[in-house]
């Protein structure tokens, strides 16, 4: 008989079929003259973009960070000095703070957690949540309980791994990714053959290299790549962005427009994915915004990766919609209602302002166009400096307006 | 013979009847890392929205103000104690700026133009403009000599003059104005009759009370209040923002709802209005932005009063617009490029929230509107805490939107 069977502990948290009635709350209201700062881990330039919306809204930002003159740093006078190391001044930091976010999801998800509790201050989204994003490989286990569509995957901690996993998706082209800390390109490796394997193996499967390992994944001959926002508040309430695609170069975001044509197949494709990642942030009692990024392979949307935060490809929404990401993801933690954005033109476009040398920038005003600086210290190649934004009667024209507009820039 | 004769010093500085060339150069680029702050002299809500846009130029803004917790003391790390008064603050804190701006024209316009001497820090707009729009005597001097129309006035400072001032517009309804530090109906006086006139002498004319004296406006039963925002940069650049209707309760600003619909009759006055506006900017040699009052009474539109800075009724642009009017000022003062705005949508209209108690606010958070929180450490009734604004379809829709949504805010 079923019903005296032990629960199995590893199918016992997954969703069933059916969708769980997500919890929805009345929103609350927030008092500006008595609730206390808004805390951010990290300096850069999210945790900027979200301290300057914050105070449209009421909300000071105490910002924590190493420097002075970090991006972040510079527009709040409620500074910290510290690292994500250092426990202590993170547990001053906390104290100090109403609840607390964050700009990266490399951080030590179990000392925050147990910071969160020892200070009661919420961390929002969870740390546990944080801590199986950052991982590759948990990450690719959570999308595929929710049956979210991902491209196959291995994990890979030995050479012989490595092998198997090259073997067993039919020995072309793979992906090796580290499973935590990699961005922007960094920590990921493309195997195009059996001797690329072997190179690989010596580099980076040494004893002792990489302690965390990598995933193995399929090269995706994508035709574009897309990237969409979505979120969930304290309250249960959940919006989406739109979809919008974007351009990687040496794989670094440099433009995103939007948004996407709904043309049939890809209309059918996004509704249910955004169906079932709805269904996800539910199920992990998500609070905040999510960066979700996608390959189009001409017949599916599959998930590239996940991002627990605001996130560049979400840029856009400071100028083309009636609510921005950083707005929206504050809104998520402080439990204040969401309301579903809208785009104000017929498209959009944020191109990514690169460094290309380290002579300090020159910033011009081209017209019609809107610029955010992120004030950073130094100009290196390849470093986000800023970026713009641009809205026109269609995406195309909005990116070329843009493109033209990079060259009055130098950066 | 005419080329004889010795200039009028009193017709010198008039406009000659064919407008003069605006003296118009190409636009400039800014470094931000080598570039010193911004400073502005005022620590409110004007202040704040400059600093918050400055960042995105790329520009970091110091504030000059008397408490820590002011509402652009907050936003900034570059913050400066001082009253307008202290001279040696005065002038340390512009040592520290590469140019300075202000929120309220009611300064010591010869003070600050000497300190800009001395420092060697450009002040804009010009201290000496403001030292003519701060007085509404000079002011609306300044106007008669554009052609612009305004309602008639006399300058009235014993109780003599009031009586003239009062037989010779007609016995009627007039208005008393301070000459100087008038804002929100403080410092206005409205006259019925001759009983009136009497008390108003007797209390306001008392020798020693008002130094600066009155000016006599005769009363104007406008059919609706209107004003626009026009900026002129350090290059001769200028652009002119929407019109919009505004509505005052108690001399108080409480919504704005734009455009206004260009009907013919309005269209022909609104153009006749900009070109002189416009032409006044280049006489001024103005840098930075200007908000004019009006009234439009059914058949002409008069100038209520102008304001040599960012402006109440042009709060909308924030989110109306593709370019608001902080970003706007900071450009023309900084030299960058400027490009006519656009409006985002048919219609939008901005409400301020204006303290009903001294209970703390409670802020929550309806559908379709953006919040803009000043962040003032107290809640009092009449106090302009914050504003909400809304884009729809008309201006209308945008109002109705607002109006509803005012009742979930306790402020």
């Amino acid at each position: 008989m079923k019903s005296t069977q032990q629960p199995n502990p590893r199918t016992k948290s997954r969703p069933k079929s059916r969708p769980k009635k997500p919890r929805v709350m009345p929103a609350s209201s927030i008092s500006p003259s008595t609730l206390k700062p808004v805390g951010v881990l990290g300096g850069g330039q999210l945790a900027r973009l979200l301290a300057l919306k914050g105070y449209d809204l009421g909300v000071k930002t105490a910002i924590f960070s190493e420097h002075r003159d970090d991006p972040a740093a510079q527009v709040s006078p409620l500074w910290h000095r510290g690292r994500l190391t250092e426990t202590a001044a993170l547990q001053r930091f906390l104290k100090s703070c109403s609840i607390v976010t964050f700009e990266s999801e490399f951080v030590d998800a179990e000392r925050l957690q147990s910071l969160a509790t020892e200070t009661k201050t919420p961390i929002h989204p969870k740390p546990s949540t944080i801590g199986l994003i950052q991982d590759r490989l948990s990450q690719k286990q959570l999308l595929a309980r929710h049956q979210l569509p991902t491209a196959q995957f291995h994990n890979v901690e030995t050479p012989d791994e490595a092998r198997w996993a090259h073997m067993t998706m039919g020995g072309a082209k793979i992906v090796f990714k580290r499973r935590r800390f990699g961005y922007d390109g960094y920590g990921t490796f493309v195997v195009n053959d059996g001797r690329g394997l072997e190179r690989f193996i010596r580099a980076e499967l040494a004893p002792g290299k990489n302690p965390y390992g990598f995933i193995a994944e399929r090269f995706v001959p994508f035709q574009r790549e897309l990237a969409v926002m979505v979120a969930r508040s304290t309250h249960g309430q959940t919006v989406v962005l739109p979809f919008v695609e974007s351009k990687q170069v040496d794989s670094r975001c440099l433009w995103v427009k939007g948004p996407v044509k709904p043309e049939p197949r890809f209309l059918n494709l996004a509704q249910t994915l955004v169906q079932k990642l709805v269904q996800m942030l539910h199920d992990l009692d998500y609070c905040g915004i999510m960066g979700v990024e996608l390959f189009d392979d001409g017949s599916e949307l599959l998930i590239n990766e996940l991002a627990p935060r605001v996130h560049n490809t979400g840029h856009y929404s400071l100028n083309a919609l009636n609510m921005d990401q950083f707005t929206i993801h504050l809104k998520c933690i402080l439990g204040l209602n969401l309301s579903q954005p809208k785009v104000l033109d017929g498209g959009f476009a944020m191109l990514n302002l690169l460094g290309s040398s380290t002579r300090p920038a020159k910033l011009t005003s081209p017209d019609d166009i809107a610029l955010h600086w992120y004030g950073k210290s130094e100009n290196r190649p390849g470093r986000k400096m800023g970026h713009i934004t641009a809205l026109a009667n269609s995406p195309e024209a909005a990116l070329s307006r843009l493109l033209r507009a990079r060259r009055r820039f130098e950066v």
